[in-house]
């Protein structure tokens, strides 16, 4: 009986932990992604590992651009600012958000941001967590303007909530 | 050993079952919504069951408005326009979107539709399946125009894939 009993909870823990794999690589997968994370952001703005998947692209008609930016743990933007504004909507993970001479808030999935015209502001990933945004920002004004890094110590400063 | 067969069976079934319920609860808990359906939309612009959650307003600095809608099956809008156009994200479950004198196209989750200013359309979910999207609407050049009811026939044309 003694091996029966083994035998069963060997037949539980493979089936089971079978089960569990193949769930653990579901959430892994693109599946549980609603965009794809697109290309690796190469250029100076950002720091850190972050990808950019631009969904809508400014035109004459609709100035708006929108686009998914994943940022993994740690990565953030320079300091920047919009000459239209922007919203920012949480779509996954917890991430950071501080406009100049304000205290540092901790974003979480399902909250919002607008960015004020022309105030300058830095965005990212947790220092745990990724973070998965859409960013919709009027062109109607003129680009980004793109300031400096923002410092470990920024970076690390104490979060409120939002 | 027969006996013991179908023990093992037994074991096998009931250790993931139990495992299967609890992923299909996660599925179906709130945990998977990004945004909250809001509140339950009692407008003639709507038939069905539409909810919408207002994440953010149009103000004088950035006058674009931003909503979660979600759309049960069957639910859709009237045929409507945009003074400066509209961006609908898709963010879960299948819908439909038609312009005027197009052909109905199927939008899935993570599909993208911009739609032109002043051009009649109709959005909402497939028959079968809910849809779940967000709208970017620019406010500057006014509200958006209402139009007459979508028909059954043109509900249930045939849709091409976006």
């Amino acid at each position: 009986m003694k091996t029966i009993g083994v035998l069963i909870i060997a037949v539980m823990l493979s089936s089971c932990g079978n089960n569990q794999q193949s769930i653990d690589k579901n959430m892994n997968s693109s599946e549980k992604l609603i965009f794809a994370k697109g290309t690796k952001i190469t250029n100076d703005n950002f720091s850190g590992t972050a990808w950019l998947n631009s969904l809508v692209n400014a035109d004459s008609v609709n100035q708006n651009a929108v686009g998914s930016v994943t940022f993994e743990p740690g990565a953030r933007t320079r300091w920047h600012s919009h000459p239209a504004g922007q919203i920012i909507l949480a779509l996954d993970g917890v991430g950071y958000y501080q406009e100049k001479d304000k205290e540092k808030v901790i974003i979480r999935k399902g909250e919002v941001v607008k960015c004020p015209i022309d105030v300058p502001h830095w965005h990212g990933a947790s220092a745990d967590t990724a973070f998965v945004q859409i960013a919709i920002t009027g062109r109607e004004k003129g680009e980004t303007v793109w300031h400096e890094h923002v410092t470990d110590e920024e970076y690390h400063s104490e979060g409120s909530k939002k």
